[in-house]
Formats: C-alpha cells, sequence, structure tokens
C-alpha cells in the first residue's frame, strides 16, 4: 500500500504530523511506503531532529500550503502545489492507494468532489466513523457531518455504503444495519426518517434490524453500521468528544474509554468517492495523526472506493 | 405545594413509586403535601408494609389503570378514574400545584394537550431536561423528543421557553442560550438551524450566544439553554444513558458522572402547558421516583407554567 500523509495540514503541523508518521511506521507493513507531502526541507530536517533515516519514508515536496483558514475551494484551485491539491493529483493518478490529512476539512472535500469525483450512483458522499463498542467489535457511524438534511433516499443509500464498509473495511460478514431514531417503532421520528425505515425494510440488500434509539450507542447490541443525518451524527461524535475530556478531567482510567477519544479514532474515512481519504481533526497531535495513518492503512487495504464502486 | 404523584404508573408501580414518594418525603418542605392518586388498598397495605404512617400523604383513591401499553387518547378518554386522568382534572381545577407520573408517557401528553391545554402562543411544547455540568451548575436542554421535526420559529420559541425555565427554575440570571449545531460558523447546519440562528440572533428577549457544538455538552462552557430540535435532544439524553450504563458496568466511581443517570435526573418537565407536569421513565424504580418528586415540586415552586403564561 502507499499511503500519503499531508505533513503540512493541521494546528500543529508539520512537527505533529512528522511525528505521527515515525510512530505509525511500526503499524504499517514491510512493504507499505509512507509518503510524505509537504516543505522537504521541513521533513528532513525534523526527521534529522529526530534522528529518523528519512529513507523510511517517501517525500513528494510541495511549495504551498493551504491554511486552515483559508477558503477551500478558491485554495485548492489557487494552491496547485499544495500538499492536498498534490496529494488529490496523486490518487488520481493511481499512485496514492490512499491519502488523509488534518489540514483544511472544506479543502479536502472540494478534492474529493471535483478532482477524484464522487462515484457515480452516489448520491451524496458522507463522512463514516468507526468506534469501539463495549464488547471490542467495532461499529461504523454515518453521516457524522457532511449533510446536516437528509432526505429518505440517502439516508438508504448510507445504509447500503454503511454496509459495504463494514463487510469490507470492519471484515463483518452480513453487516446488521440500524437507523437512529427517537423509538423503536416505526412510527417514530423526523417525516424522512419514518420514510428512510420503509425504504430500508424493504431493500433486499440489506440486514435491517430496525430503529435504534441513543441508548444502544457503544453497546454489545449496537449494529454494525448505524444510520443517521450529519446532524444527529456529528453530535454523536462531539458529545462522546465532551465525555470524554470529562473523563480525562476527573481523573479516571479505563481501558474501554480510554479509546473513546479522537486520538485513539484517528479520522473519518470520506464514503462515496473515487478514492480512499481519511480526514483527521484540525486539533490532531501525533498519536491522531498515527492512528489516522493507521485507518486510512486499513481503508486503502479493504480498497474501500473500489468496493463501492462495484457495488452500487 | 400540593405535588401529585401516580403511583399507578410505571414498569415497577406501584412498589416501587411507593418506596420513592417516602424517601421523596425528606426533600419536601414542612407545609407540602405529597397527593398518592392510585389504589387506596395497595398504597395503604404497601405503606403499611413499610412501618409508614399513612397519614404523612393524601392519599386519592383510583379504580383504573392506564397500562403502560394502552392506547394514550383511548385509554385517556375512557378510564376517567384511571391515576393519570385523575391527576389532570385536579391540576385543571388548581387541587394540585404540579404533577408527575412514570407511567404511559403518551398518555400523560394526551392530558397536557387536551385536560391542561397548551398555553395559548406556544407553538409546541416541549420536553426539557435539567442536567448537571462539570461545574455543578445546571443547564436546560429542549426539546428532548416531543418534536423530532422542528421549524425555525418553533426552535426560537424554545430559546424563549428554556431562558423562562432557566431563569425561575434554575435561578439563573439573564440566562445564555445556544443553539445547537454542527459548527459554530452560522452558515452551518440544516436549514431550519440556519434560519433559527437569524430569529435567535435578532431577538431582543434572548441572550443568543450563537451554535455551540457537542462537545460544549456538559461541559463549563455550556450555556444556560440548549436549544435542538427533539431528534438531537433525545439521542443526547440517551447516549449520556449508554455511557452512564457502561461507565457503571466497568465499575467506574466519579461523584460527578453518578448524577448523569436517569434515576438522578427523575423526569422531564413539559414546557408550554397550563400546569407543572413531570414525565419520568418507564423503567423508574424508587430512586428515580424520589427525584421526579423533588424535580416536580421545583417546578411548582418556581411556578414555571403561570411565567410562561405571563411572559409569552
Amino acid at each position: 500500500m502507499r499511503i500519503g500523509l499531508d505533513v503540512m495540514g493541521g494546528d500543529f503541523a508539520p512537527d505533529a504530523i512528522i511525528e505521527g508518521a515515525v510512530d505509525s511506521l511500526q503499524h504499517l507493513h514491510a512493504d507499505d511506503t509512507l509518503v510524505l507531502i509537504g516543505d522537504q526541507n521541513a521533513i528532513c530536517s525534523k526527521l534529522s531532529d529526530m534522528q529518523v533515516d528519512s529513507s523510511l519514508f517517501e517525500i513528494i515536496h510541495t511549495s504551498q500550503v493551504i491554511e486552515m483558514g483559508d477558503h477551500p475551494a478558491k485554495a485548492f484551485s489557487q494552491k496547485k502545489d499544495s500538499s492536498i491539491a498534490v496529494g488529490y493529483i496523486m490518487l488520481k493518478s493511481n499512485t496514492l492507494d490512499g491519502f488523509c490529512s488534518a489540514g483544511n476539512t472544506g479543502a479536502m472535500l472540494v478534492g474529493a468532489s471535483y478532482t477524484v469525483n464522487v462515484i457515480p450512483g452516489v448520491l451524496r458522499p458522507a463522512l463514516a466513523v468507526v468506534l469501539p463498542r463495549v464488547d471490542n467489535r467495532r461499529s461504523v457511524i454515518l453521516d457524522v457531518g457532511l449533510n446536516p438534511d437528509c432526505k429518505a433516499d440517502i439516508l438508504l443509500q448510507y445504509g447500503i455504503l454503511g454496509s459495504i464498509f463494514a463487510k469490507c473495511v470492519l471484515e463483518v460478514e452480513n453487516p446488521t444495519v440500524g437507523l437512529l431514531n427517537i423509538g423503536e417503532e416505526e412510527t417514530k421520528g423526523t417525516s424522512a426518517v419514518k420514510m428512510a425505515y420503509e425504504l430500508m425494510k424493504e431493500h433486499p440488500g440489506l440486514n435491517f434490524i430496525g430503529n435504534i434509539e441513543g441508548n444502544l450507542l457503544f453497546q454489545e447490541t449496537m449494529p454494525d453500521v448505524v444510520v443517521c443525518d450529519g446532524f444527529a451524527g456529528n453530535v454523536i461524535l462531539k458529545l462522546g468528544e465532551s465525555f470524554h475530556q470529562i473523563y480525562k478531567q476527573r481523573g479516571l482510567k479505563d481501558s474501554y474509554f480510554d479509546q473513546l477519544d479522537f486520538e485513539s479514532i484517528g479520522g473519518t474515512p470520506i464514503v462515496g468517492i473515487n478514492a480512499n481519504v481519511v480526514i483527521g481533526h484540525g486539533i490532531s497531535k501525533s498519536k491522531a495523526i498515527m492512528n489516522m495513518v493507521i485507518r486510512t492503512r486499513e481503508v486503502a487495504q479493504a480498497n474501500l472506493a473500489q468496493k463501492i464502486k462495484e457495488s452500487i
């Protein structure tokens, strides 16, 4: 696998990104290549400070940086030699199997839609997040922020995309799919969710288990795929962050709750585009970057984008 | 204060309800009366088993029970001598200052809308929940389940209702109001939330602090009032339940997280009707019932319904 990492993106770039890249090496396979995309001088100087051999990486020099505050579309089209733009060009030309960045999210989404493009047949790409359940198995929730307003047909397709994700990335056979709602009964919820229930119930390709409520999240009984609009999904993700922060602040210690921070989660894959791309949190430090690289490799290894293309 | 308690409602009625009623006495004031509404024989026999003097309560005998599985509207209109129907009649005739039940939620809502009625000017009543923040102050979130689809004008009014709640129940002067969203920028979110932002920003009676994201919930920086539709609010409430259950299951112990269970929260006041009513969780045992009674007294003491009537 050839995994591209944007070294210039994120609040603590490039140092924390390079540290995370070094830490991630031990989790990659011997024949993997981690491609660092960014300012070559900064990369080499940091690696030299860390006494790490730069030949462990492939380095692609870029001369421009899309800053966190830049206008996404404008910056993406104007800064053609930025790490994000170059990463997408490499994805498009198949010189990378996956690409990740903790940089300007908007610019990452612009690249997703306009360079590698949405897979034909996909109504709307989604951001997915993989979460550990208390029984140490994993579930995927989508969407967690791209589409706050979701009509029923989009929710149905998230069920399909999520099932493909769970099959090929989480390696779950016949993954269960639940629709997030405020009650178990099919008459509950918003009009979009009620209609989505009908569509999902009838869809032969889904192992649909019905509505699930918020109190099933993270539990052993959580389905493998949780479908929701980007509003609810985003609230779930960020509320988890809040709980985790309070948990740490109160000095609690537990092997399960320790994994529930964004640094362990590492990043959110974009599902439904013609490439394997993972977006990290802007405040990522080395641990989060390491996990983002691991997640990107996992998605690339599963060849998620290709699997979706074949199934949709 | 005269507080009515439905003794027949909830999965563990009547025993757990009566136990909770007894426990709540020590939290009521000397001149308060707790009115137990339900089967007099069952009440007296349980109190006698507990060696509790039945004259500590006022007992209103009812001969019928609205079961958890009954059709709400049908049961409410047909079982006129049920504890829920009688409780609402007493509220309407001002022989109670507040009423609470862990019974059939639908029937409680039917009574709210058709016996005591919605306050003129209120677009849609809401379920509110009071949550403890990590700094030990309290915030109110609404709606947490009545209206999953909320237009902008309803969200604006939730801000107003929530402010009145925070002022008179939580005793916060000039309470801050935040709109739950997926980003801080005013261009983020669903079309309803974007429009609500505009309305709330312009409203002179609101101390509006703008959008807040899920990672502010429960934090010291959480506003006093959080406005959201009943879908997101319900997910927040139930996700909190899930985290709390895992926390307990993992054997963790912390004075802050201990309060974050539904048993401590006790119940959700209905905001926007002509009476002070609190709805409890069907699975309430004595601790949850005790806290539901305490919450009901708090709302009745603040005279929430009257304050809303005067301000709307």
